[in-house]
């Protein structure tokens, strides 16, 4: 186990090298990398020592999942599922079920989460998933849309209707009525296993089933995805910390009229809200993770703020650095052309930048 | 020969049908489609019939520039780079090269025009490309960068330094010494077939030199810019309007919260500034063409002022595109998500946006 | 009578002179100014010459309204109001009402148009204000808010529920009943006049109600609303010309580092935007006039896309330009510095940008 | 003496109450207040109480900034000028000069600072100012542009030419020789006091004179004008908290369509913005105070970037509040559309927008 720290990044450094950009064009992460950094605890770098996990802070792990994105969005992708996996599993399972599955989440096997539908995001009310209760054990059959990771994991934790409520459900992915159909050529985090998951009358023991630990199912989604906006969030952050050193590295390097570009002021100009955009991301995601370390009520919010500004710096600094680049940066697996079409994504899932504004604006005009 | 309207419109349709997507995947355009369209003389619409095309108007060209536009971003940098280099040859050709060329062009023979280099844009006097007089022939030696549809020309038309000016040679790509080394995986019009091209002492006839027909050589240059900035624009109003389309069909059937999307004002606020974007769009391309019919000495600035438009309302207009179809339409190549990287290649190529804007403010400082 | 051409602009370039700004800071135009124009038919030249009027085309109207909102915007929103108001009459009585007011709106007398109240903007069905019918005479009760001109005006056309429709009726403003409360301290177009007018069982001859000639009401309003919309268009062509003028002579004369500051790429990129938006602005409006003078059915779309891209513009164009003055500019009277309050205005008034994305989408929805 | 605290607050609410609209339309702050707030040393609340001041934290002097800042821009421009004068005398006075005027400065008195010129603006070297000495006298000779609160203000810290170097004077402005001359009707800050100061040979003893004590003179403009800075990001999280709070109560009350208008998503979306706004700005200036605190050389940077992203966020976010209150907001002394004015100012004064670009692309560019 090793801590999300100089000692992490290194390690990830080392495995990506310069790698990423062959991983988006074959639209595939290697197996040895996301189990060597998922044994390391690293994918879900806040579960804590007695489950195998390094216990990090959210600072930290916000810090370290920044890194991550500024080195792949994809590896960060798998690394949001499986800590929302691990979350899940945490905040709503009891005591033996999660001695059965963090131990696993933090010794390499993958784990992802299975929400949106066609025809439901996180509404669950609206799920066609159904988790029946037959004896000692459940059957599930559902279809789950665009799921993170799904095409990587051992696990999938499913969210469906269950009795009169909610709850979710731990699926292995060799359970037999499961089928896994990748999602072909996303825009974006191409690499990082996105997939339909089919579940066709799927029969596990009952004790798959998360119900809770007492917590209100409504609560249950938001802590998730939360979660998931929490790291898409300083996913976003890495981006822009990509792009910020390609453009740098490119205008100070590249000549015209005489001087590198980064003299010329529309060049600058890039550089200077690239910057600005970095900063402001970095603050919003450190007042998240503040939150969260707090453990205060402010934290959904503060998430879902991190989430909306850091999306929306991400894809409009992404477009400012391919500029500062041109044609240098115009090929498609290019540090920039990837930001450019990761980012883009960032404002789609997790909650799209309208629902992200549509929650901003309810709770601004609540508080006053 | 066919007239580039609704009977050229009609044509497309049938030749692109829904294939524009798998095309852009595989990053190639089917050879037989070219040639259907180059022999009907529609890739150059504005060559007369003296030489064998159609003799559209420029807001006729313009119009079916934008429809092809709409069906797939790369045919149409084809057919910009076509009539790029019937434009060339028409205006500093002589009669007899006219004669030879621009029925080839018409015929179904594919050309691109090749400016750009690493160390020079449109800059003549910083070109590292020579045209060396030598006898009877003329010796071409240079490396040409990022010269769309160079992959699939026959014929090139090389700018280049000339004595102590500058010229235009058409170089057949058959001939010895020349390399066409194609872009790998551009971020957009990925089926353009974009390359660099080598011309190692390239031995030619010195017929094969445009010298201007006596007109000044930075017009020259000028003028072809203008004609690809001119077809560029119109390409953007044809991904705009895609994008409409798509944005529009989508609002109208995807229901959530029990009602089409059109009806949530986020959703609509989108709509309308796609509305609005390609509508600004045409009208700034409609003067344009209006000018070059005109002859009107404004066309240089209007031009610029039409791509530069066009660039930036398509690249904003495909990123809310993108956001109403959100993860419909994240897959690599749906409409919305080529649009969204073909339109950023719009605002890099054929002068970026910010080479416009020291055009325009230039144009502005100058007028009053 | 004038045309609105080169010698009308002349006269509004004399009597207007330098004293736009001391107008806009005592929230005031001159009585004298205001009649001069009038009396030349200038203020609704649109009206034909049976009437009095120089009968311009729509273009030739538009353009002419941009001069005067390029000298002053609150002059222009007067024009504005007088153009609505001759509209109405022209559109909506029958000839003996044109017979009777018309040449009064061509002769000198101001007047304005009275639509929205607190509780309703252009939904008659909602309007609190009642037209009722007692024998020959008609007796008016309502509130009108924010009424463009009011203060000036000796007649307004006031909107209002009659009988089981609804009707315009021509007040004067003299007539008993009738109060004009001027609105303090408009953010922008400060000496536009604007006020609330109050009518308290105001009673008049019937023959001042106008029933539309025939046709439906909401059709009278609409035509109304897009003649102001119109006419607001036409005026931002008008703040962003006076910005763009302003922005240059500025950045050319101005030095900073040794050199003008319209060679700081930073200031060069506001006037390329500030030439792209009066460019964008302009052809827009162009469009709309086009349609007004064919007839076209378009015109409603294409005057509300017209009034939105031009407030859009304006407000950001000012901003730029007040960007590009600094200090030099930060004074409340100075060109910019009305611009920028002035513009804004624009976004809120005949249809707020939120109701012309609503209304364009609707269209954009309607016709795929 | 009070804290700037929950204390210091009450205060300000007490003497500003409802009167800031009409200290804006009048163009002037009732000396009255300044003394009161001045004597409570807390128009610089950063003074120690060696010196008489609350000695508060950077982090809460710029929340009690902010706080301020929502009621009044004009006057949290005094403030931000009382405040940059005591830090000049702190930083670059010896110990006696420091108990000369920081008492007088948490008494009572009111200090500007003047460092602009019309050919410069904190380029020391192309000053115009001279300070000349004159055995134990100096004499003070030159022109300073658009100084916020000169009009207030006792004293004068002037920057001028001084010997090979330069220094700053403290000048009163009572001295024989100065003239204020007021700003008329500034853009925004109408009651700020804007002045040029106007210095004719001002003759003075030598001990006016502050000379870094022992710090190079680029520092000591640096570390005045990365106060200003501070004190104006702060001011500008005011502006957004004003306008949220407006733009909210209005959304929430005012009524369309049978509901509330923040139930519409186009409003809710101004909310959305306007409340990630505050957030993004807020996070920025507390980055900048923790810097402060910490005595980080980080300050600098972070200072220009609060800055910054504060006026940018503050001038968009103004005109989000007065789009969503329209007419009802529309009125000049109104606090959207007071912020709407005074937010453009910020961008322009202690550094443009585009100065600040420059910096931020110049720290980012040297940092990797």
């Amino acid at each position: 186990m090793r801590e999300p720290d100089a000692d992490g990044r290194a390690l990830v450094d080392a495995l990506v090298g310069d790698r990423a950009r062959a991983w988006d064009l074959a639209g595939e992460l290697p197996g040895e990398v996301l189990r060597e950094l998922g044994a390391q605890g690293l994918l879900c770098a806040q579960v804590g020592p007695e489950h195998g996990g390094p216990g990090a802070t959210s600072l930290a792990n916000g810090e370290f999942t920044a890194h991550v994105g500024s080195r792949c969005s994809s590896l960060r992708s798998v690394m949001t599922s499986q800590g929302m996996a691990a979350w899940t599993i945490e905040r709503f399972g009891d005591e033996g079920q999660r001695r059965t599955w963090l131990p696993a989440l933090t010794g390499g096997q993958l784990a992802a989460v299975a929400m949106s539908e066609a025809g439901a995001g996180s509404d669950l009310s609206a799920m066609g998933t159904v988790i029946e209760r037959d004896g000692d054990e459940v059957v599930v059959t559902g279809r789950k849309k665009w799921i993170t990771a799904a095409a990587y994991a051992d696990l999938v934790a499913v969210f469906g209707r269950y009795g009169d409520g909610a709850a979710v459900v731990v699926v292995p992915t060799t359970a037999p009525g499961v089928r896994v159909e990748r999602v072909p050529d996303p825009l974006g985090c191409r690499a990082a296993g996105h997939a339909d998951v089919v579940l066709d009358g799927v029969r596990l023991d009952a004790g798959a089933v998360l119900r809770g630990a007492g917590n209100p199912v409504s609560l249950l989604v938001t802590a998730a995805l939360a979660y998931g906006r929490f790291s898409v969030a300083w996913g976003c952050v890495g981006i822009l910390r990509a792009c910020l050193e390609a453009a740098v590295a490119h205008a100070r390097s590249r000549e015209q009229f005489g001087r590198p570009i980064a003299g010329h002021q529309l060049v600058a100009g890039h550089l200077a809200e690239l910057y600005a955009a970095e900063q402001v991301a970095t603050r919003a995601c450190e007042h998240a993770s503040r939150c969260w370390d707090a453990g205060s009520p402010e934290v959904v919010v503060a998430t879902v703020l991190a989430k909306h500004v850091g999306a929306e710096h991400a894809a409009r600094g992404a477009a400012s650095a391919v500029q500062v680049l041109a044609s240098a940066g115009a090929s498609d697996g290019h540090v920039v052309a990837r930001a450019y079409r990761d980012a883009k994504l960032m404002e789609i899932i997790e909650g799209s930048s309208e629902i992200c504004r549509l929650i901003l604006a309810d709770h601004a005009g609540r508080g006053r």
